[in-house]
Formats: structure tokens, C-alpha cells, sequence
């Protein structure tokens, strides 16, 4: 934005609109709702987090903040809130722009066929940091790090779920979400020409073959990758990245693995994806 | 629930209510929504993931589901519902529940507001595999693993924030969310006993202290953890860890270095509370 506009009053057709996310907490409900509803619309947005926002003065300090995006851009701000608290909300509503209420919109209803009042708590993505929930995600997390890339063969019968895969098909990042996210205790293991040469899977998974589940990927998005990391090596060229693939593949199908392609697939979507494959075999 | 009620009929006075997550996508958005909705009322929910319902036939499935749950129950179900599409929405409204529909309610006015249609295009939290946010998200990733307990002193120049604090103060975690949810690289770095001797910051860090946030804890909150790890240990002992955090609180303050407390928070609220200081910093 090197070219300023000459006339220094609003500028009529500004590049982009402004979009804050309000919250009495970390704003991160606020945010992933309102990231998935504007990628739908292609449009450049400035996007301004306001988390924390849990006092009169605050709020009133965030009405400000929308008002002055509004005088400068010439447009109404969106204004993505979480704020649990009635009064909070309302002197939010109080600024210029297009409100995005979720909590208000929602919970009356819900009051409504519960047949209970909210207690207004501050909602929590989370739950508290002394809760079990919490207390399993730590734990996880801890789990999945002790087991990651094949780091130790220790405690494999306390995973819920055994990641494998030959080297960046996405093994690292799926394991830690599934431990951040949801709490599952996920080990992952990479598939090595050692392996292939063997034909045989890491001797210390075989005893849980129930629990794997493979990731692969096509070869040319893995020789991409590799190149970033180590670029015109053998690791990375073409061919080898075809011969493991072809080697993994052919050794999850030999073994009766599940798996699936992270090609164009977020953390997101493999881990969702996975917790259902997990799901299934028991209760749900 | 080993008390199987005598008559098989409808349970009149059903233990929990049954909640939905039904989304064409991961369902993150919906579960992380309904969550801190849900948290706000003082009941047990049965929670059912529906994710990737992105066809009608898998719509009508979700949508049975609900209605046998409804039928078990003796309650509405509450549904929330992330799809994206105007048909699969269609379907899933007519299951019998309380449905909670996130896009539908939100993206009618921003059409409006913002004078273009929707791409109904399915949501994504984070972005497609190939975008630019995404690979940096990984790469974000790879280098708070590799940076993380003090491993590397190495490419400190990169890091956004380096955060430091006594053993099982929360670090870890907390890098691992910054760089997950964010894509921010977090290194970390221990403080141990070591340090609090020479009364120095570990050397590697002196050249950018700028960028350094502290994690202290209450005593007694780190000796519980610690004992959960090491049951009895000097390590876990109160007095020890009395000892470690007053000299670690000294530091911080010897050093000008900024930090928070973890002892009450979650991960999310202790990452968007660094991500707050962070910005201040710089731009936003």
C-alpha cells in the first residue's frame, strides 16, 4: 500500500474490510467460526483479534477500536463476538458495524428447550486447566512427543492410535493435533528402506497392528517437500520418493493397514478423518 | 448406568441430553462453537460427531441418526450444523432436534452487508494443504519441535518468541499450540538450577531477550505435576520447587524479562495471552 490516497478523507473503495473477533476469552471460537464463514466470500479482510475483552472499560476500549476502523475504512466493520456476559455484549452492539453475535443468537433458544437459565460463565474452548479433560490432553501431548518418529517403543500399548508412513507424508503434525485436539494418545513411526529392503513392518509395532494407521502421499507433492528440506539430494529426488511410496503402499496393503493420502489434505481434515477410523472399531 | 431401567420404553427422565456436531467438513468449528455454548449450561450432554456429510445421502444418514436419538432420548437433540451447502442444510432441518445452524444464520447478512454471494464453497479453519498460511503452520510446527526444551541454539534469530521457564511450567505445550494454531515459532528453553547459580540467562538466549516471555507457576500447582512424574523425588518436593520458582521470578524480573502466570490457565488462554504481548510489539 505504497500509493496513498491523495485525498487524506475516507477513501471511497477500500481494499479490504475489517473483521474483528470480540471475546471474554481467547477469541479462538470467535475466530475458527469466523475464519470458516469468510473463506466463503473472496474478499481481502483485515483481521483484528480483541481477546480478553471481560470488563465494562474494555468493551467500551473495543467499541472505539470498531468505530475508528469504520471512520477509516468507510465501511462497516464485521464484528465476530463471543461475550458471554449481557452487558459486555450490548455495549459491543452499541458500535458501528455488521454484528456477529454467537452467543446471543444461540443461547436463548437453548434456554428455551433446556428449560434452564445459562450460567454465563465465560465459555471455555477447553475446559479449565484443572479439569480431567485438560489433564488428558497434557498428557497426551507428552505421549505423542515421547513417541514421535519412531523415538521409543516403550508404553505402544498405551496408544490409541500408531501413525506410520515413510518421512514428511504429515506423520509429526497429525499426532500432535490429535493429542491437542481431542486428547488421543497418538505414537508415530516412519517406514524406511530398512523396512522395505525387510519387507516386514518395525518389528515393535507388530504387535499392534490393530492400532496403525497409514498416511502416504503422492509423490510428487513428497519430492516438493523433501526439496525444501534438503533440496537436490537423493532423499529428495522423484524416483526415490516413487520407490518408497510404492513400498509403503504395497506394505499396508500386504499387512491389512488402513490408511489414507494427506496430498491435499489439512491436519485438520487427517486427524478428523483418523478419530472416525478409530471411532468405528469401538464404541461411538 | 448398570441400573438398566425396568421398562423399555422410553426413559422418561433421560440422564443427558444428545448434541450434534454435523459440518461437511472437519466439524472443529461446530464442536469448538457448541462446546463453549454448551459449557454455559449445567447439564451432561452425549456428544456425537458427524463430520464430512457432504453428500445427500450422507445428509439423510445424519439426519436418522438424529432422529434415533430423539427417539431413545424423549428429547430434542441438539444439532449443530456447519454445512455449507443450501441442500445437505435443507436435509439435516428436518431431522427432529434444536438445530443450531451456523452458517445458514450468519452468511444471509454478510451477503447482504457485503454486496457478493457466497462461493458456498466448504469451509475450512485453516486454509487449503498448499496455501501459504498452511505451509508456514508446518513449518511453524517442525521448528518448535526442534527448538523445544532448550534442544538447539541454533536459527534463534527465526524464532517469534522463546519462551522460558522452570521444568513443567507449561512451556511446551504452549509453544506446540503458538506454532499449531498460529504458525508461530516458539522456541523454548529451561530454566534450571544451573542458571539460577550463575544468576545468568542461559548464554544462547542473551541476543534476544527482547523476545523472551516467561512462565512461572504456584509452587504447590508444580509440585503436583511434578510428583504425578517423578513420585517423591527432590525434584517433585515442595521445598525444591519453592526454591526453583523464586529464583526464577527473580530472574525475570533481574532481566526485564515480561511473564504470566499458568497455574489457573488453559493452553489457549495462555498462547492468546503471549500472542496478545507479542503484537503489541510490533505492528497490529
Amino acid at each position: 500500500m505504497t500509493d496513498a490516497p491523495t485525498l487524506p478523507t475516507l477513501p471511497m473503495a477500500a481494499a479490504h474490510r475489517t473483521v474483528f473477533f470480540v471475546s471474554d476469552g481467547t477469541g479462538i471460537t470467535a475466530e475458527t467460526f469466523g475464519h470458516s464463514v469468510l473463506t466463503q466470500f473472496e474478499l481481502r479482510f483485515k483481521q483484528i483479534r480483541l481477546p480478553f475483552i471481560d470488563t465494562l472499560e474494555k468493551a467500551y476500549d473495543a467499541t472505539r477500536r470498531v468505530n475508528e476502523a469504520y471512520a477509516i475504512d468507510g465501511k462497516l466493520p464485521i464484528v465476530f463476538s463471543t461475550l458471554v456476559k449481557a452487558d459486555l455484549s450490548k455495549v459491543i452492539q452499541e458500535a458501528k458495524g455488521l454484528h456477529m453475535d454467537l452467543i446471543q443468537t444461540f443461547v436463548e433458544p437453548l434456554e428455551k428447550e433446556l428449560g434452564i437459565k445459562s450460567t454465563h460463565t465465560v465459555g471455555r474452548s477447553h475446559n479449565t486447566a484443572n479439569s480431567e479433560e485438560y489433564k488428558n490432553r497434557i498428557e497426551a501431548i507428552n505421549y505423542s512427543l515421547a513417541h514421535d518418529d519412531g523415538q521409543s517403543n516403550k508404553n505402544l500399548a498405551d496408544a490409541d492410535v500408531i501413525l506410520v508412513g515413510v518421512s514428511r507424508s504429515g506423520k509429526t503434525p497429525t499426532s500432535l493435533y490429535l493429542a491437542m485436539q481431542y486428547g488421543i494418545k497418538a505414537a508415530n513411526y516412519p517406514l524406511i528402506p530398512e523396512d522395505f529392503v525387510r519387507e516386514k513392518l518395525p518389528s515393535g509395532l507388530l504387535a499392534y497392528k490393530h492400532k496403525i494407521f497409514g498416511l502416504t502421499i503422492l509423490p510428487e507433492r513428497l519430492s516438493e517437500i523433501r526439496n525444501e528440506r534438503l533440496p537436490g539430494s537423493k532423499y529428495a529426488a522423484l524416483s526415490n520418493c516413487r520407490y518408497e511410496i510404492n513400498e509403503a503402499e504395497a506394505m499396508m496393503r500386504r499387512e491389512g493397514i488402513r490408511w489414507m493420502s494427506s496430498t491435499t489434505k489439512s491436519i485438520e481434515e487427517i486427524a478428523a478423518t483418523i478419530l472416525q477410523e478409530i471411532k468405528t472399531d469401538n464404541d461411538e
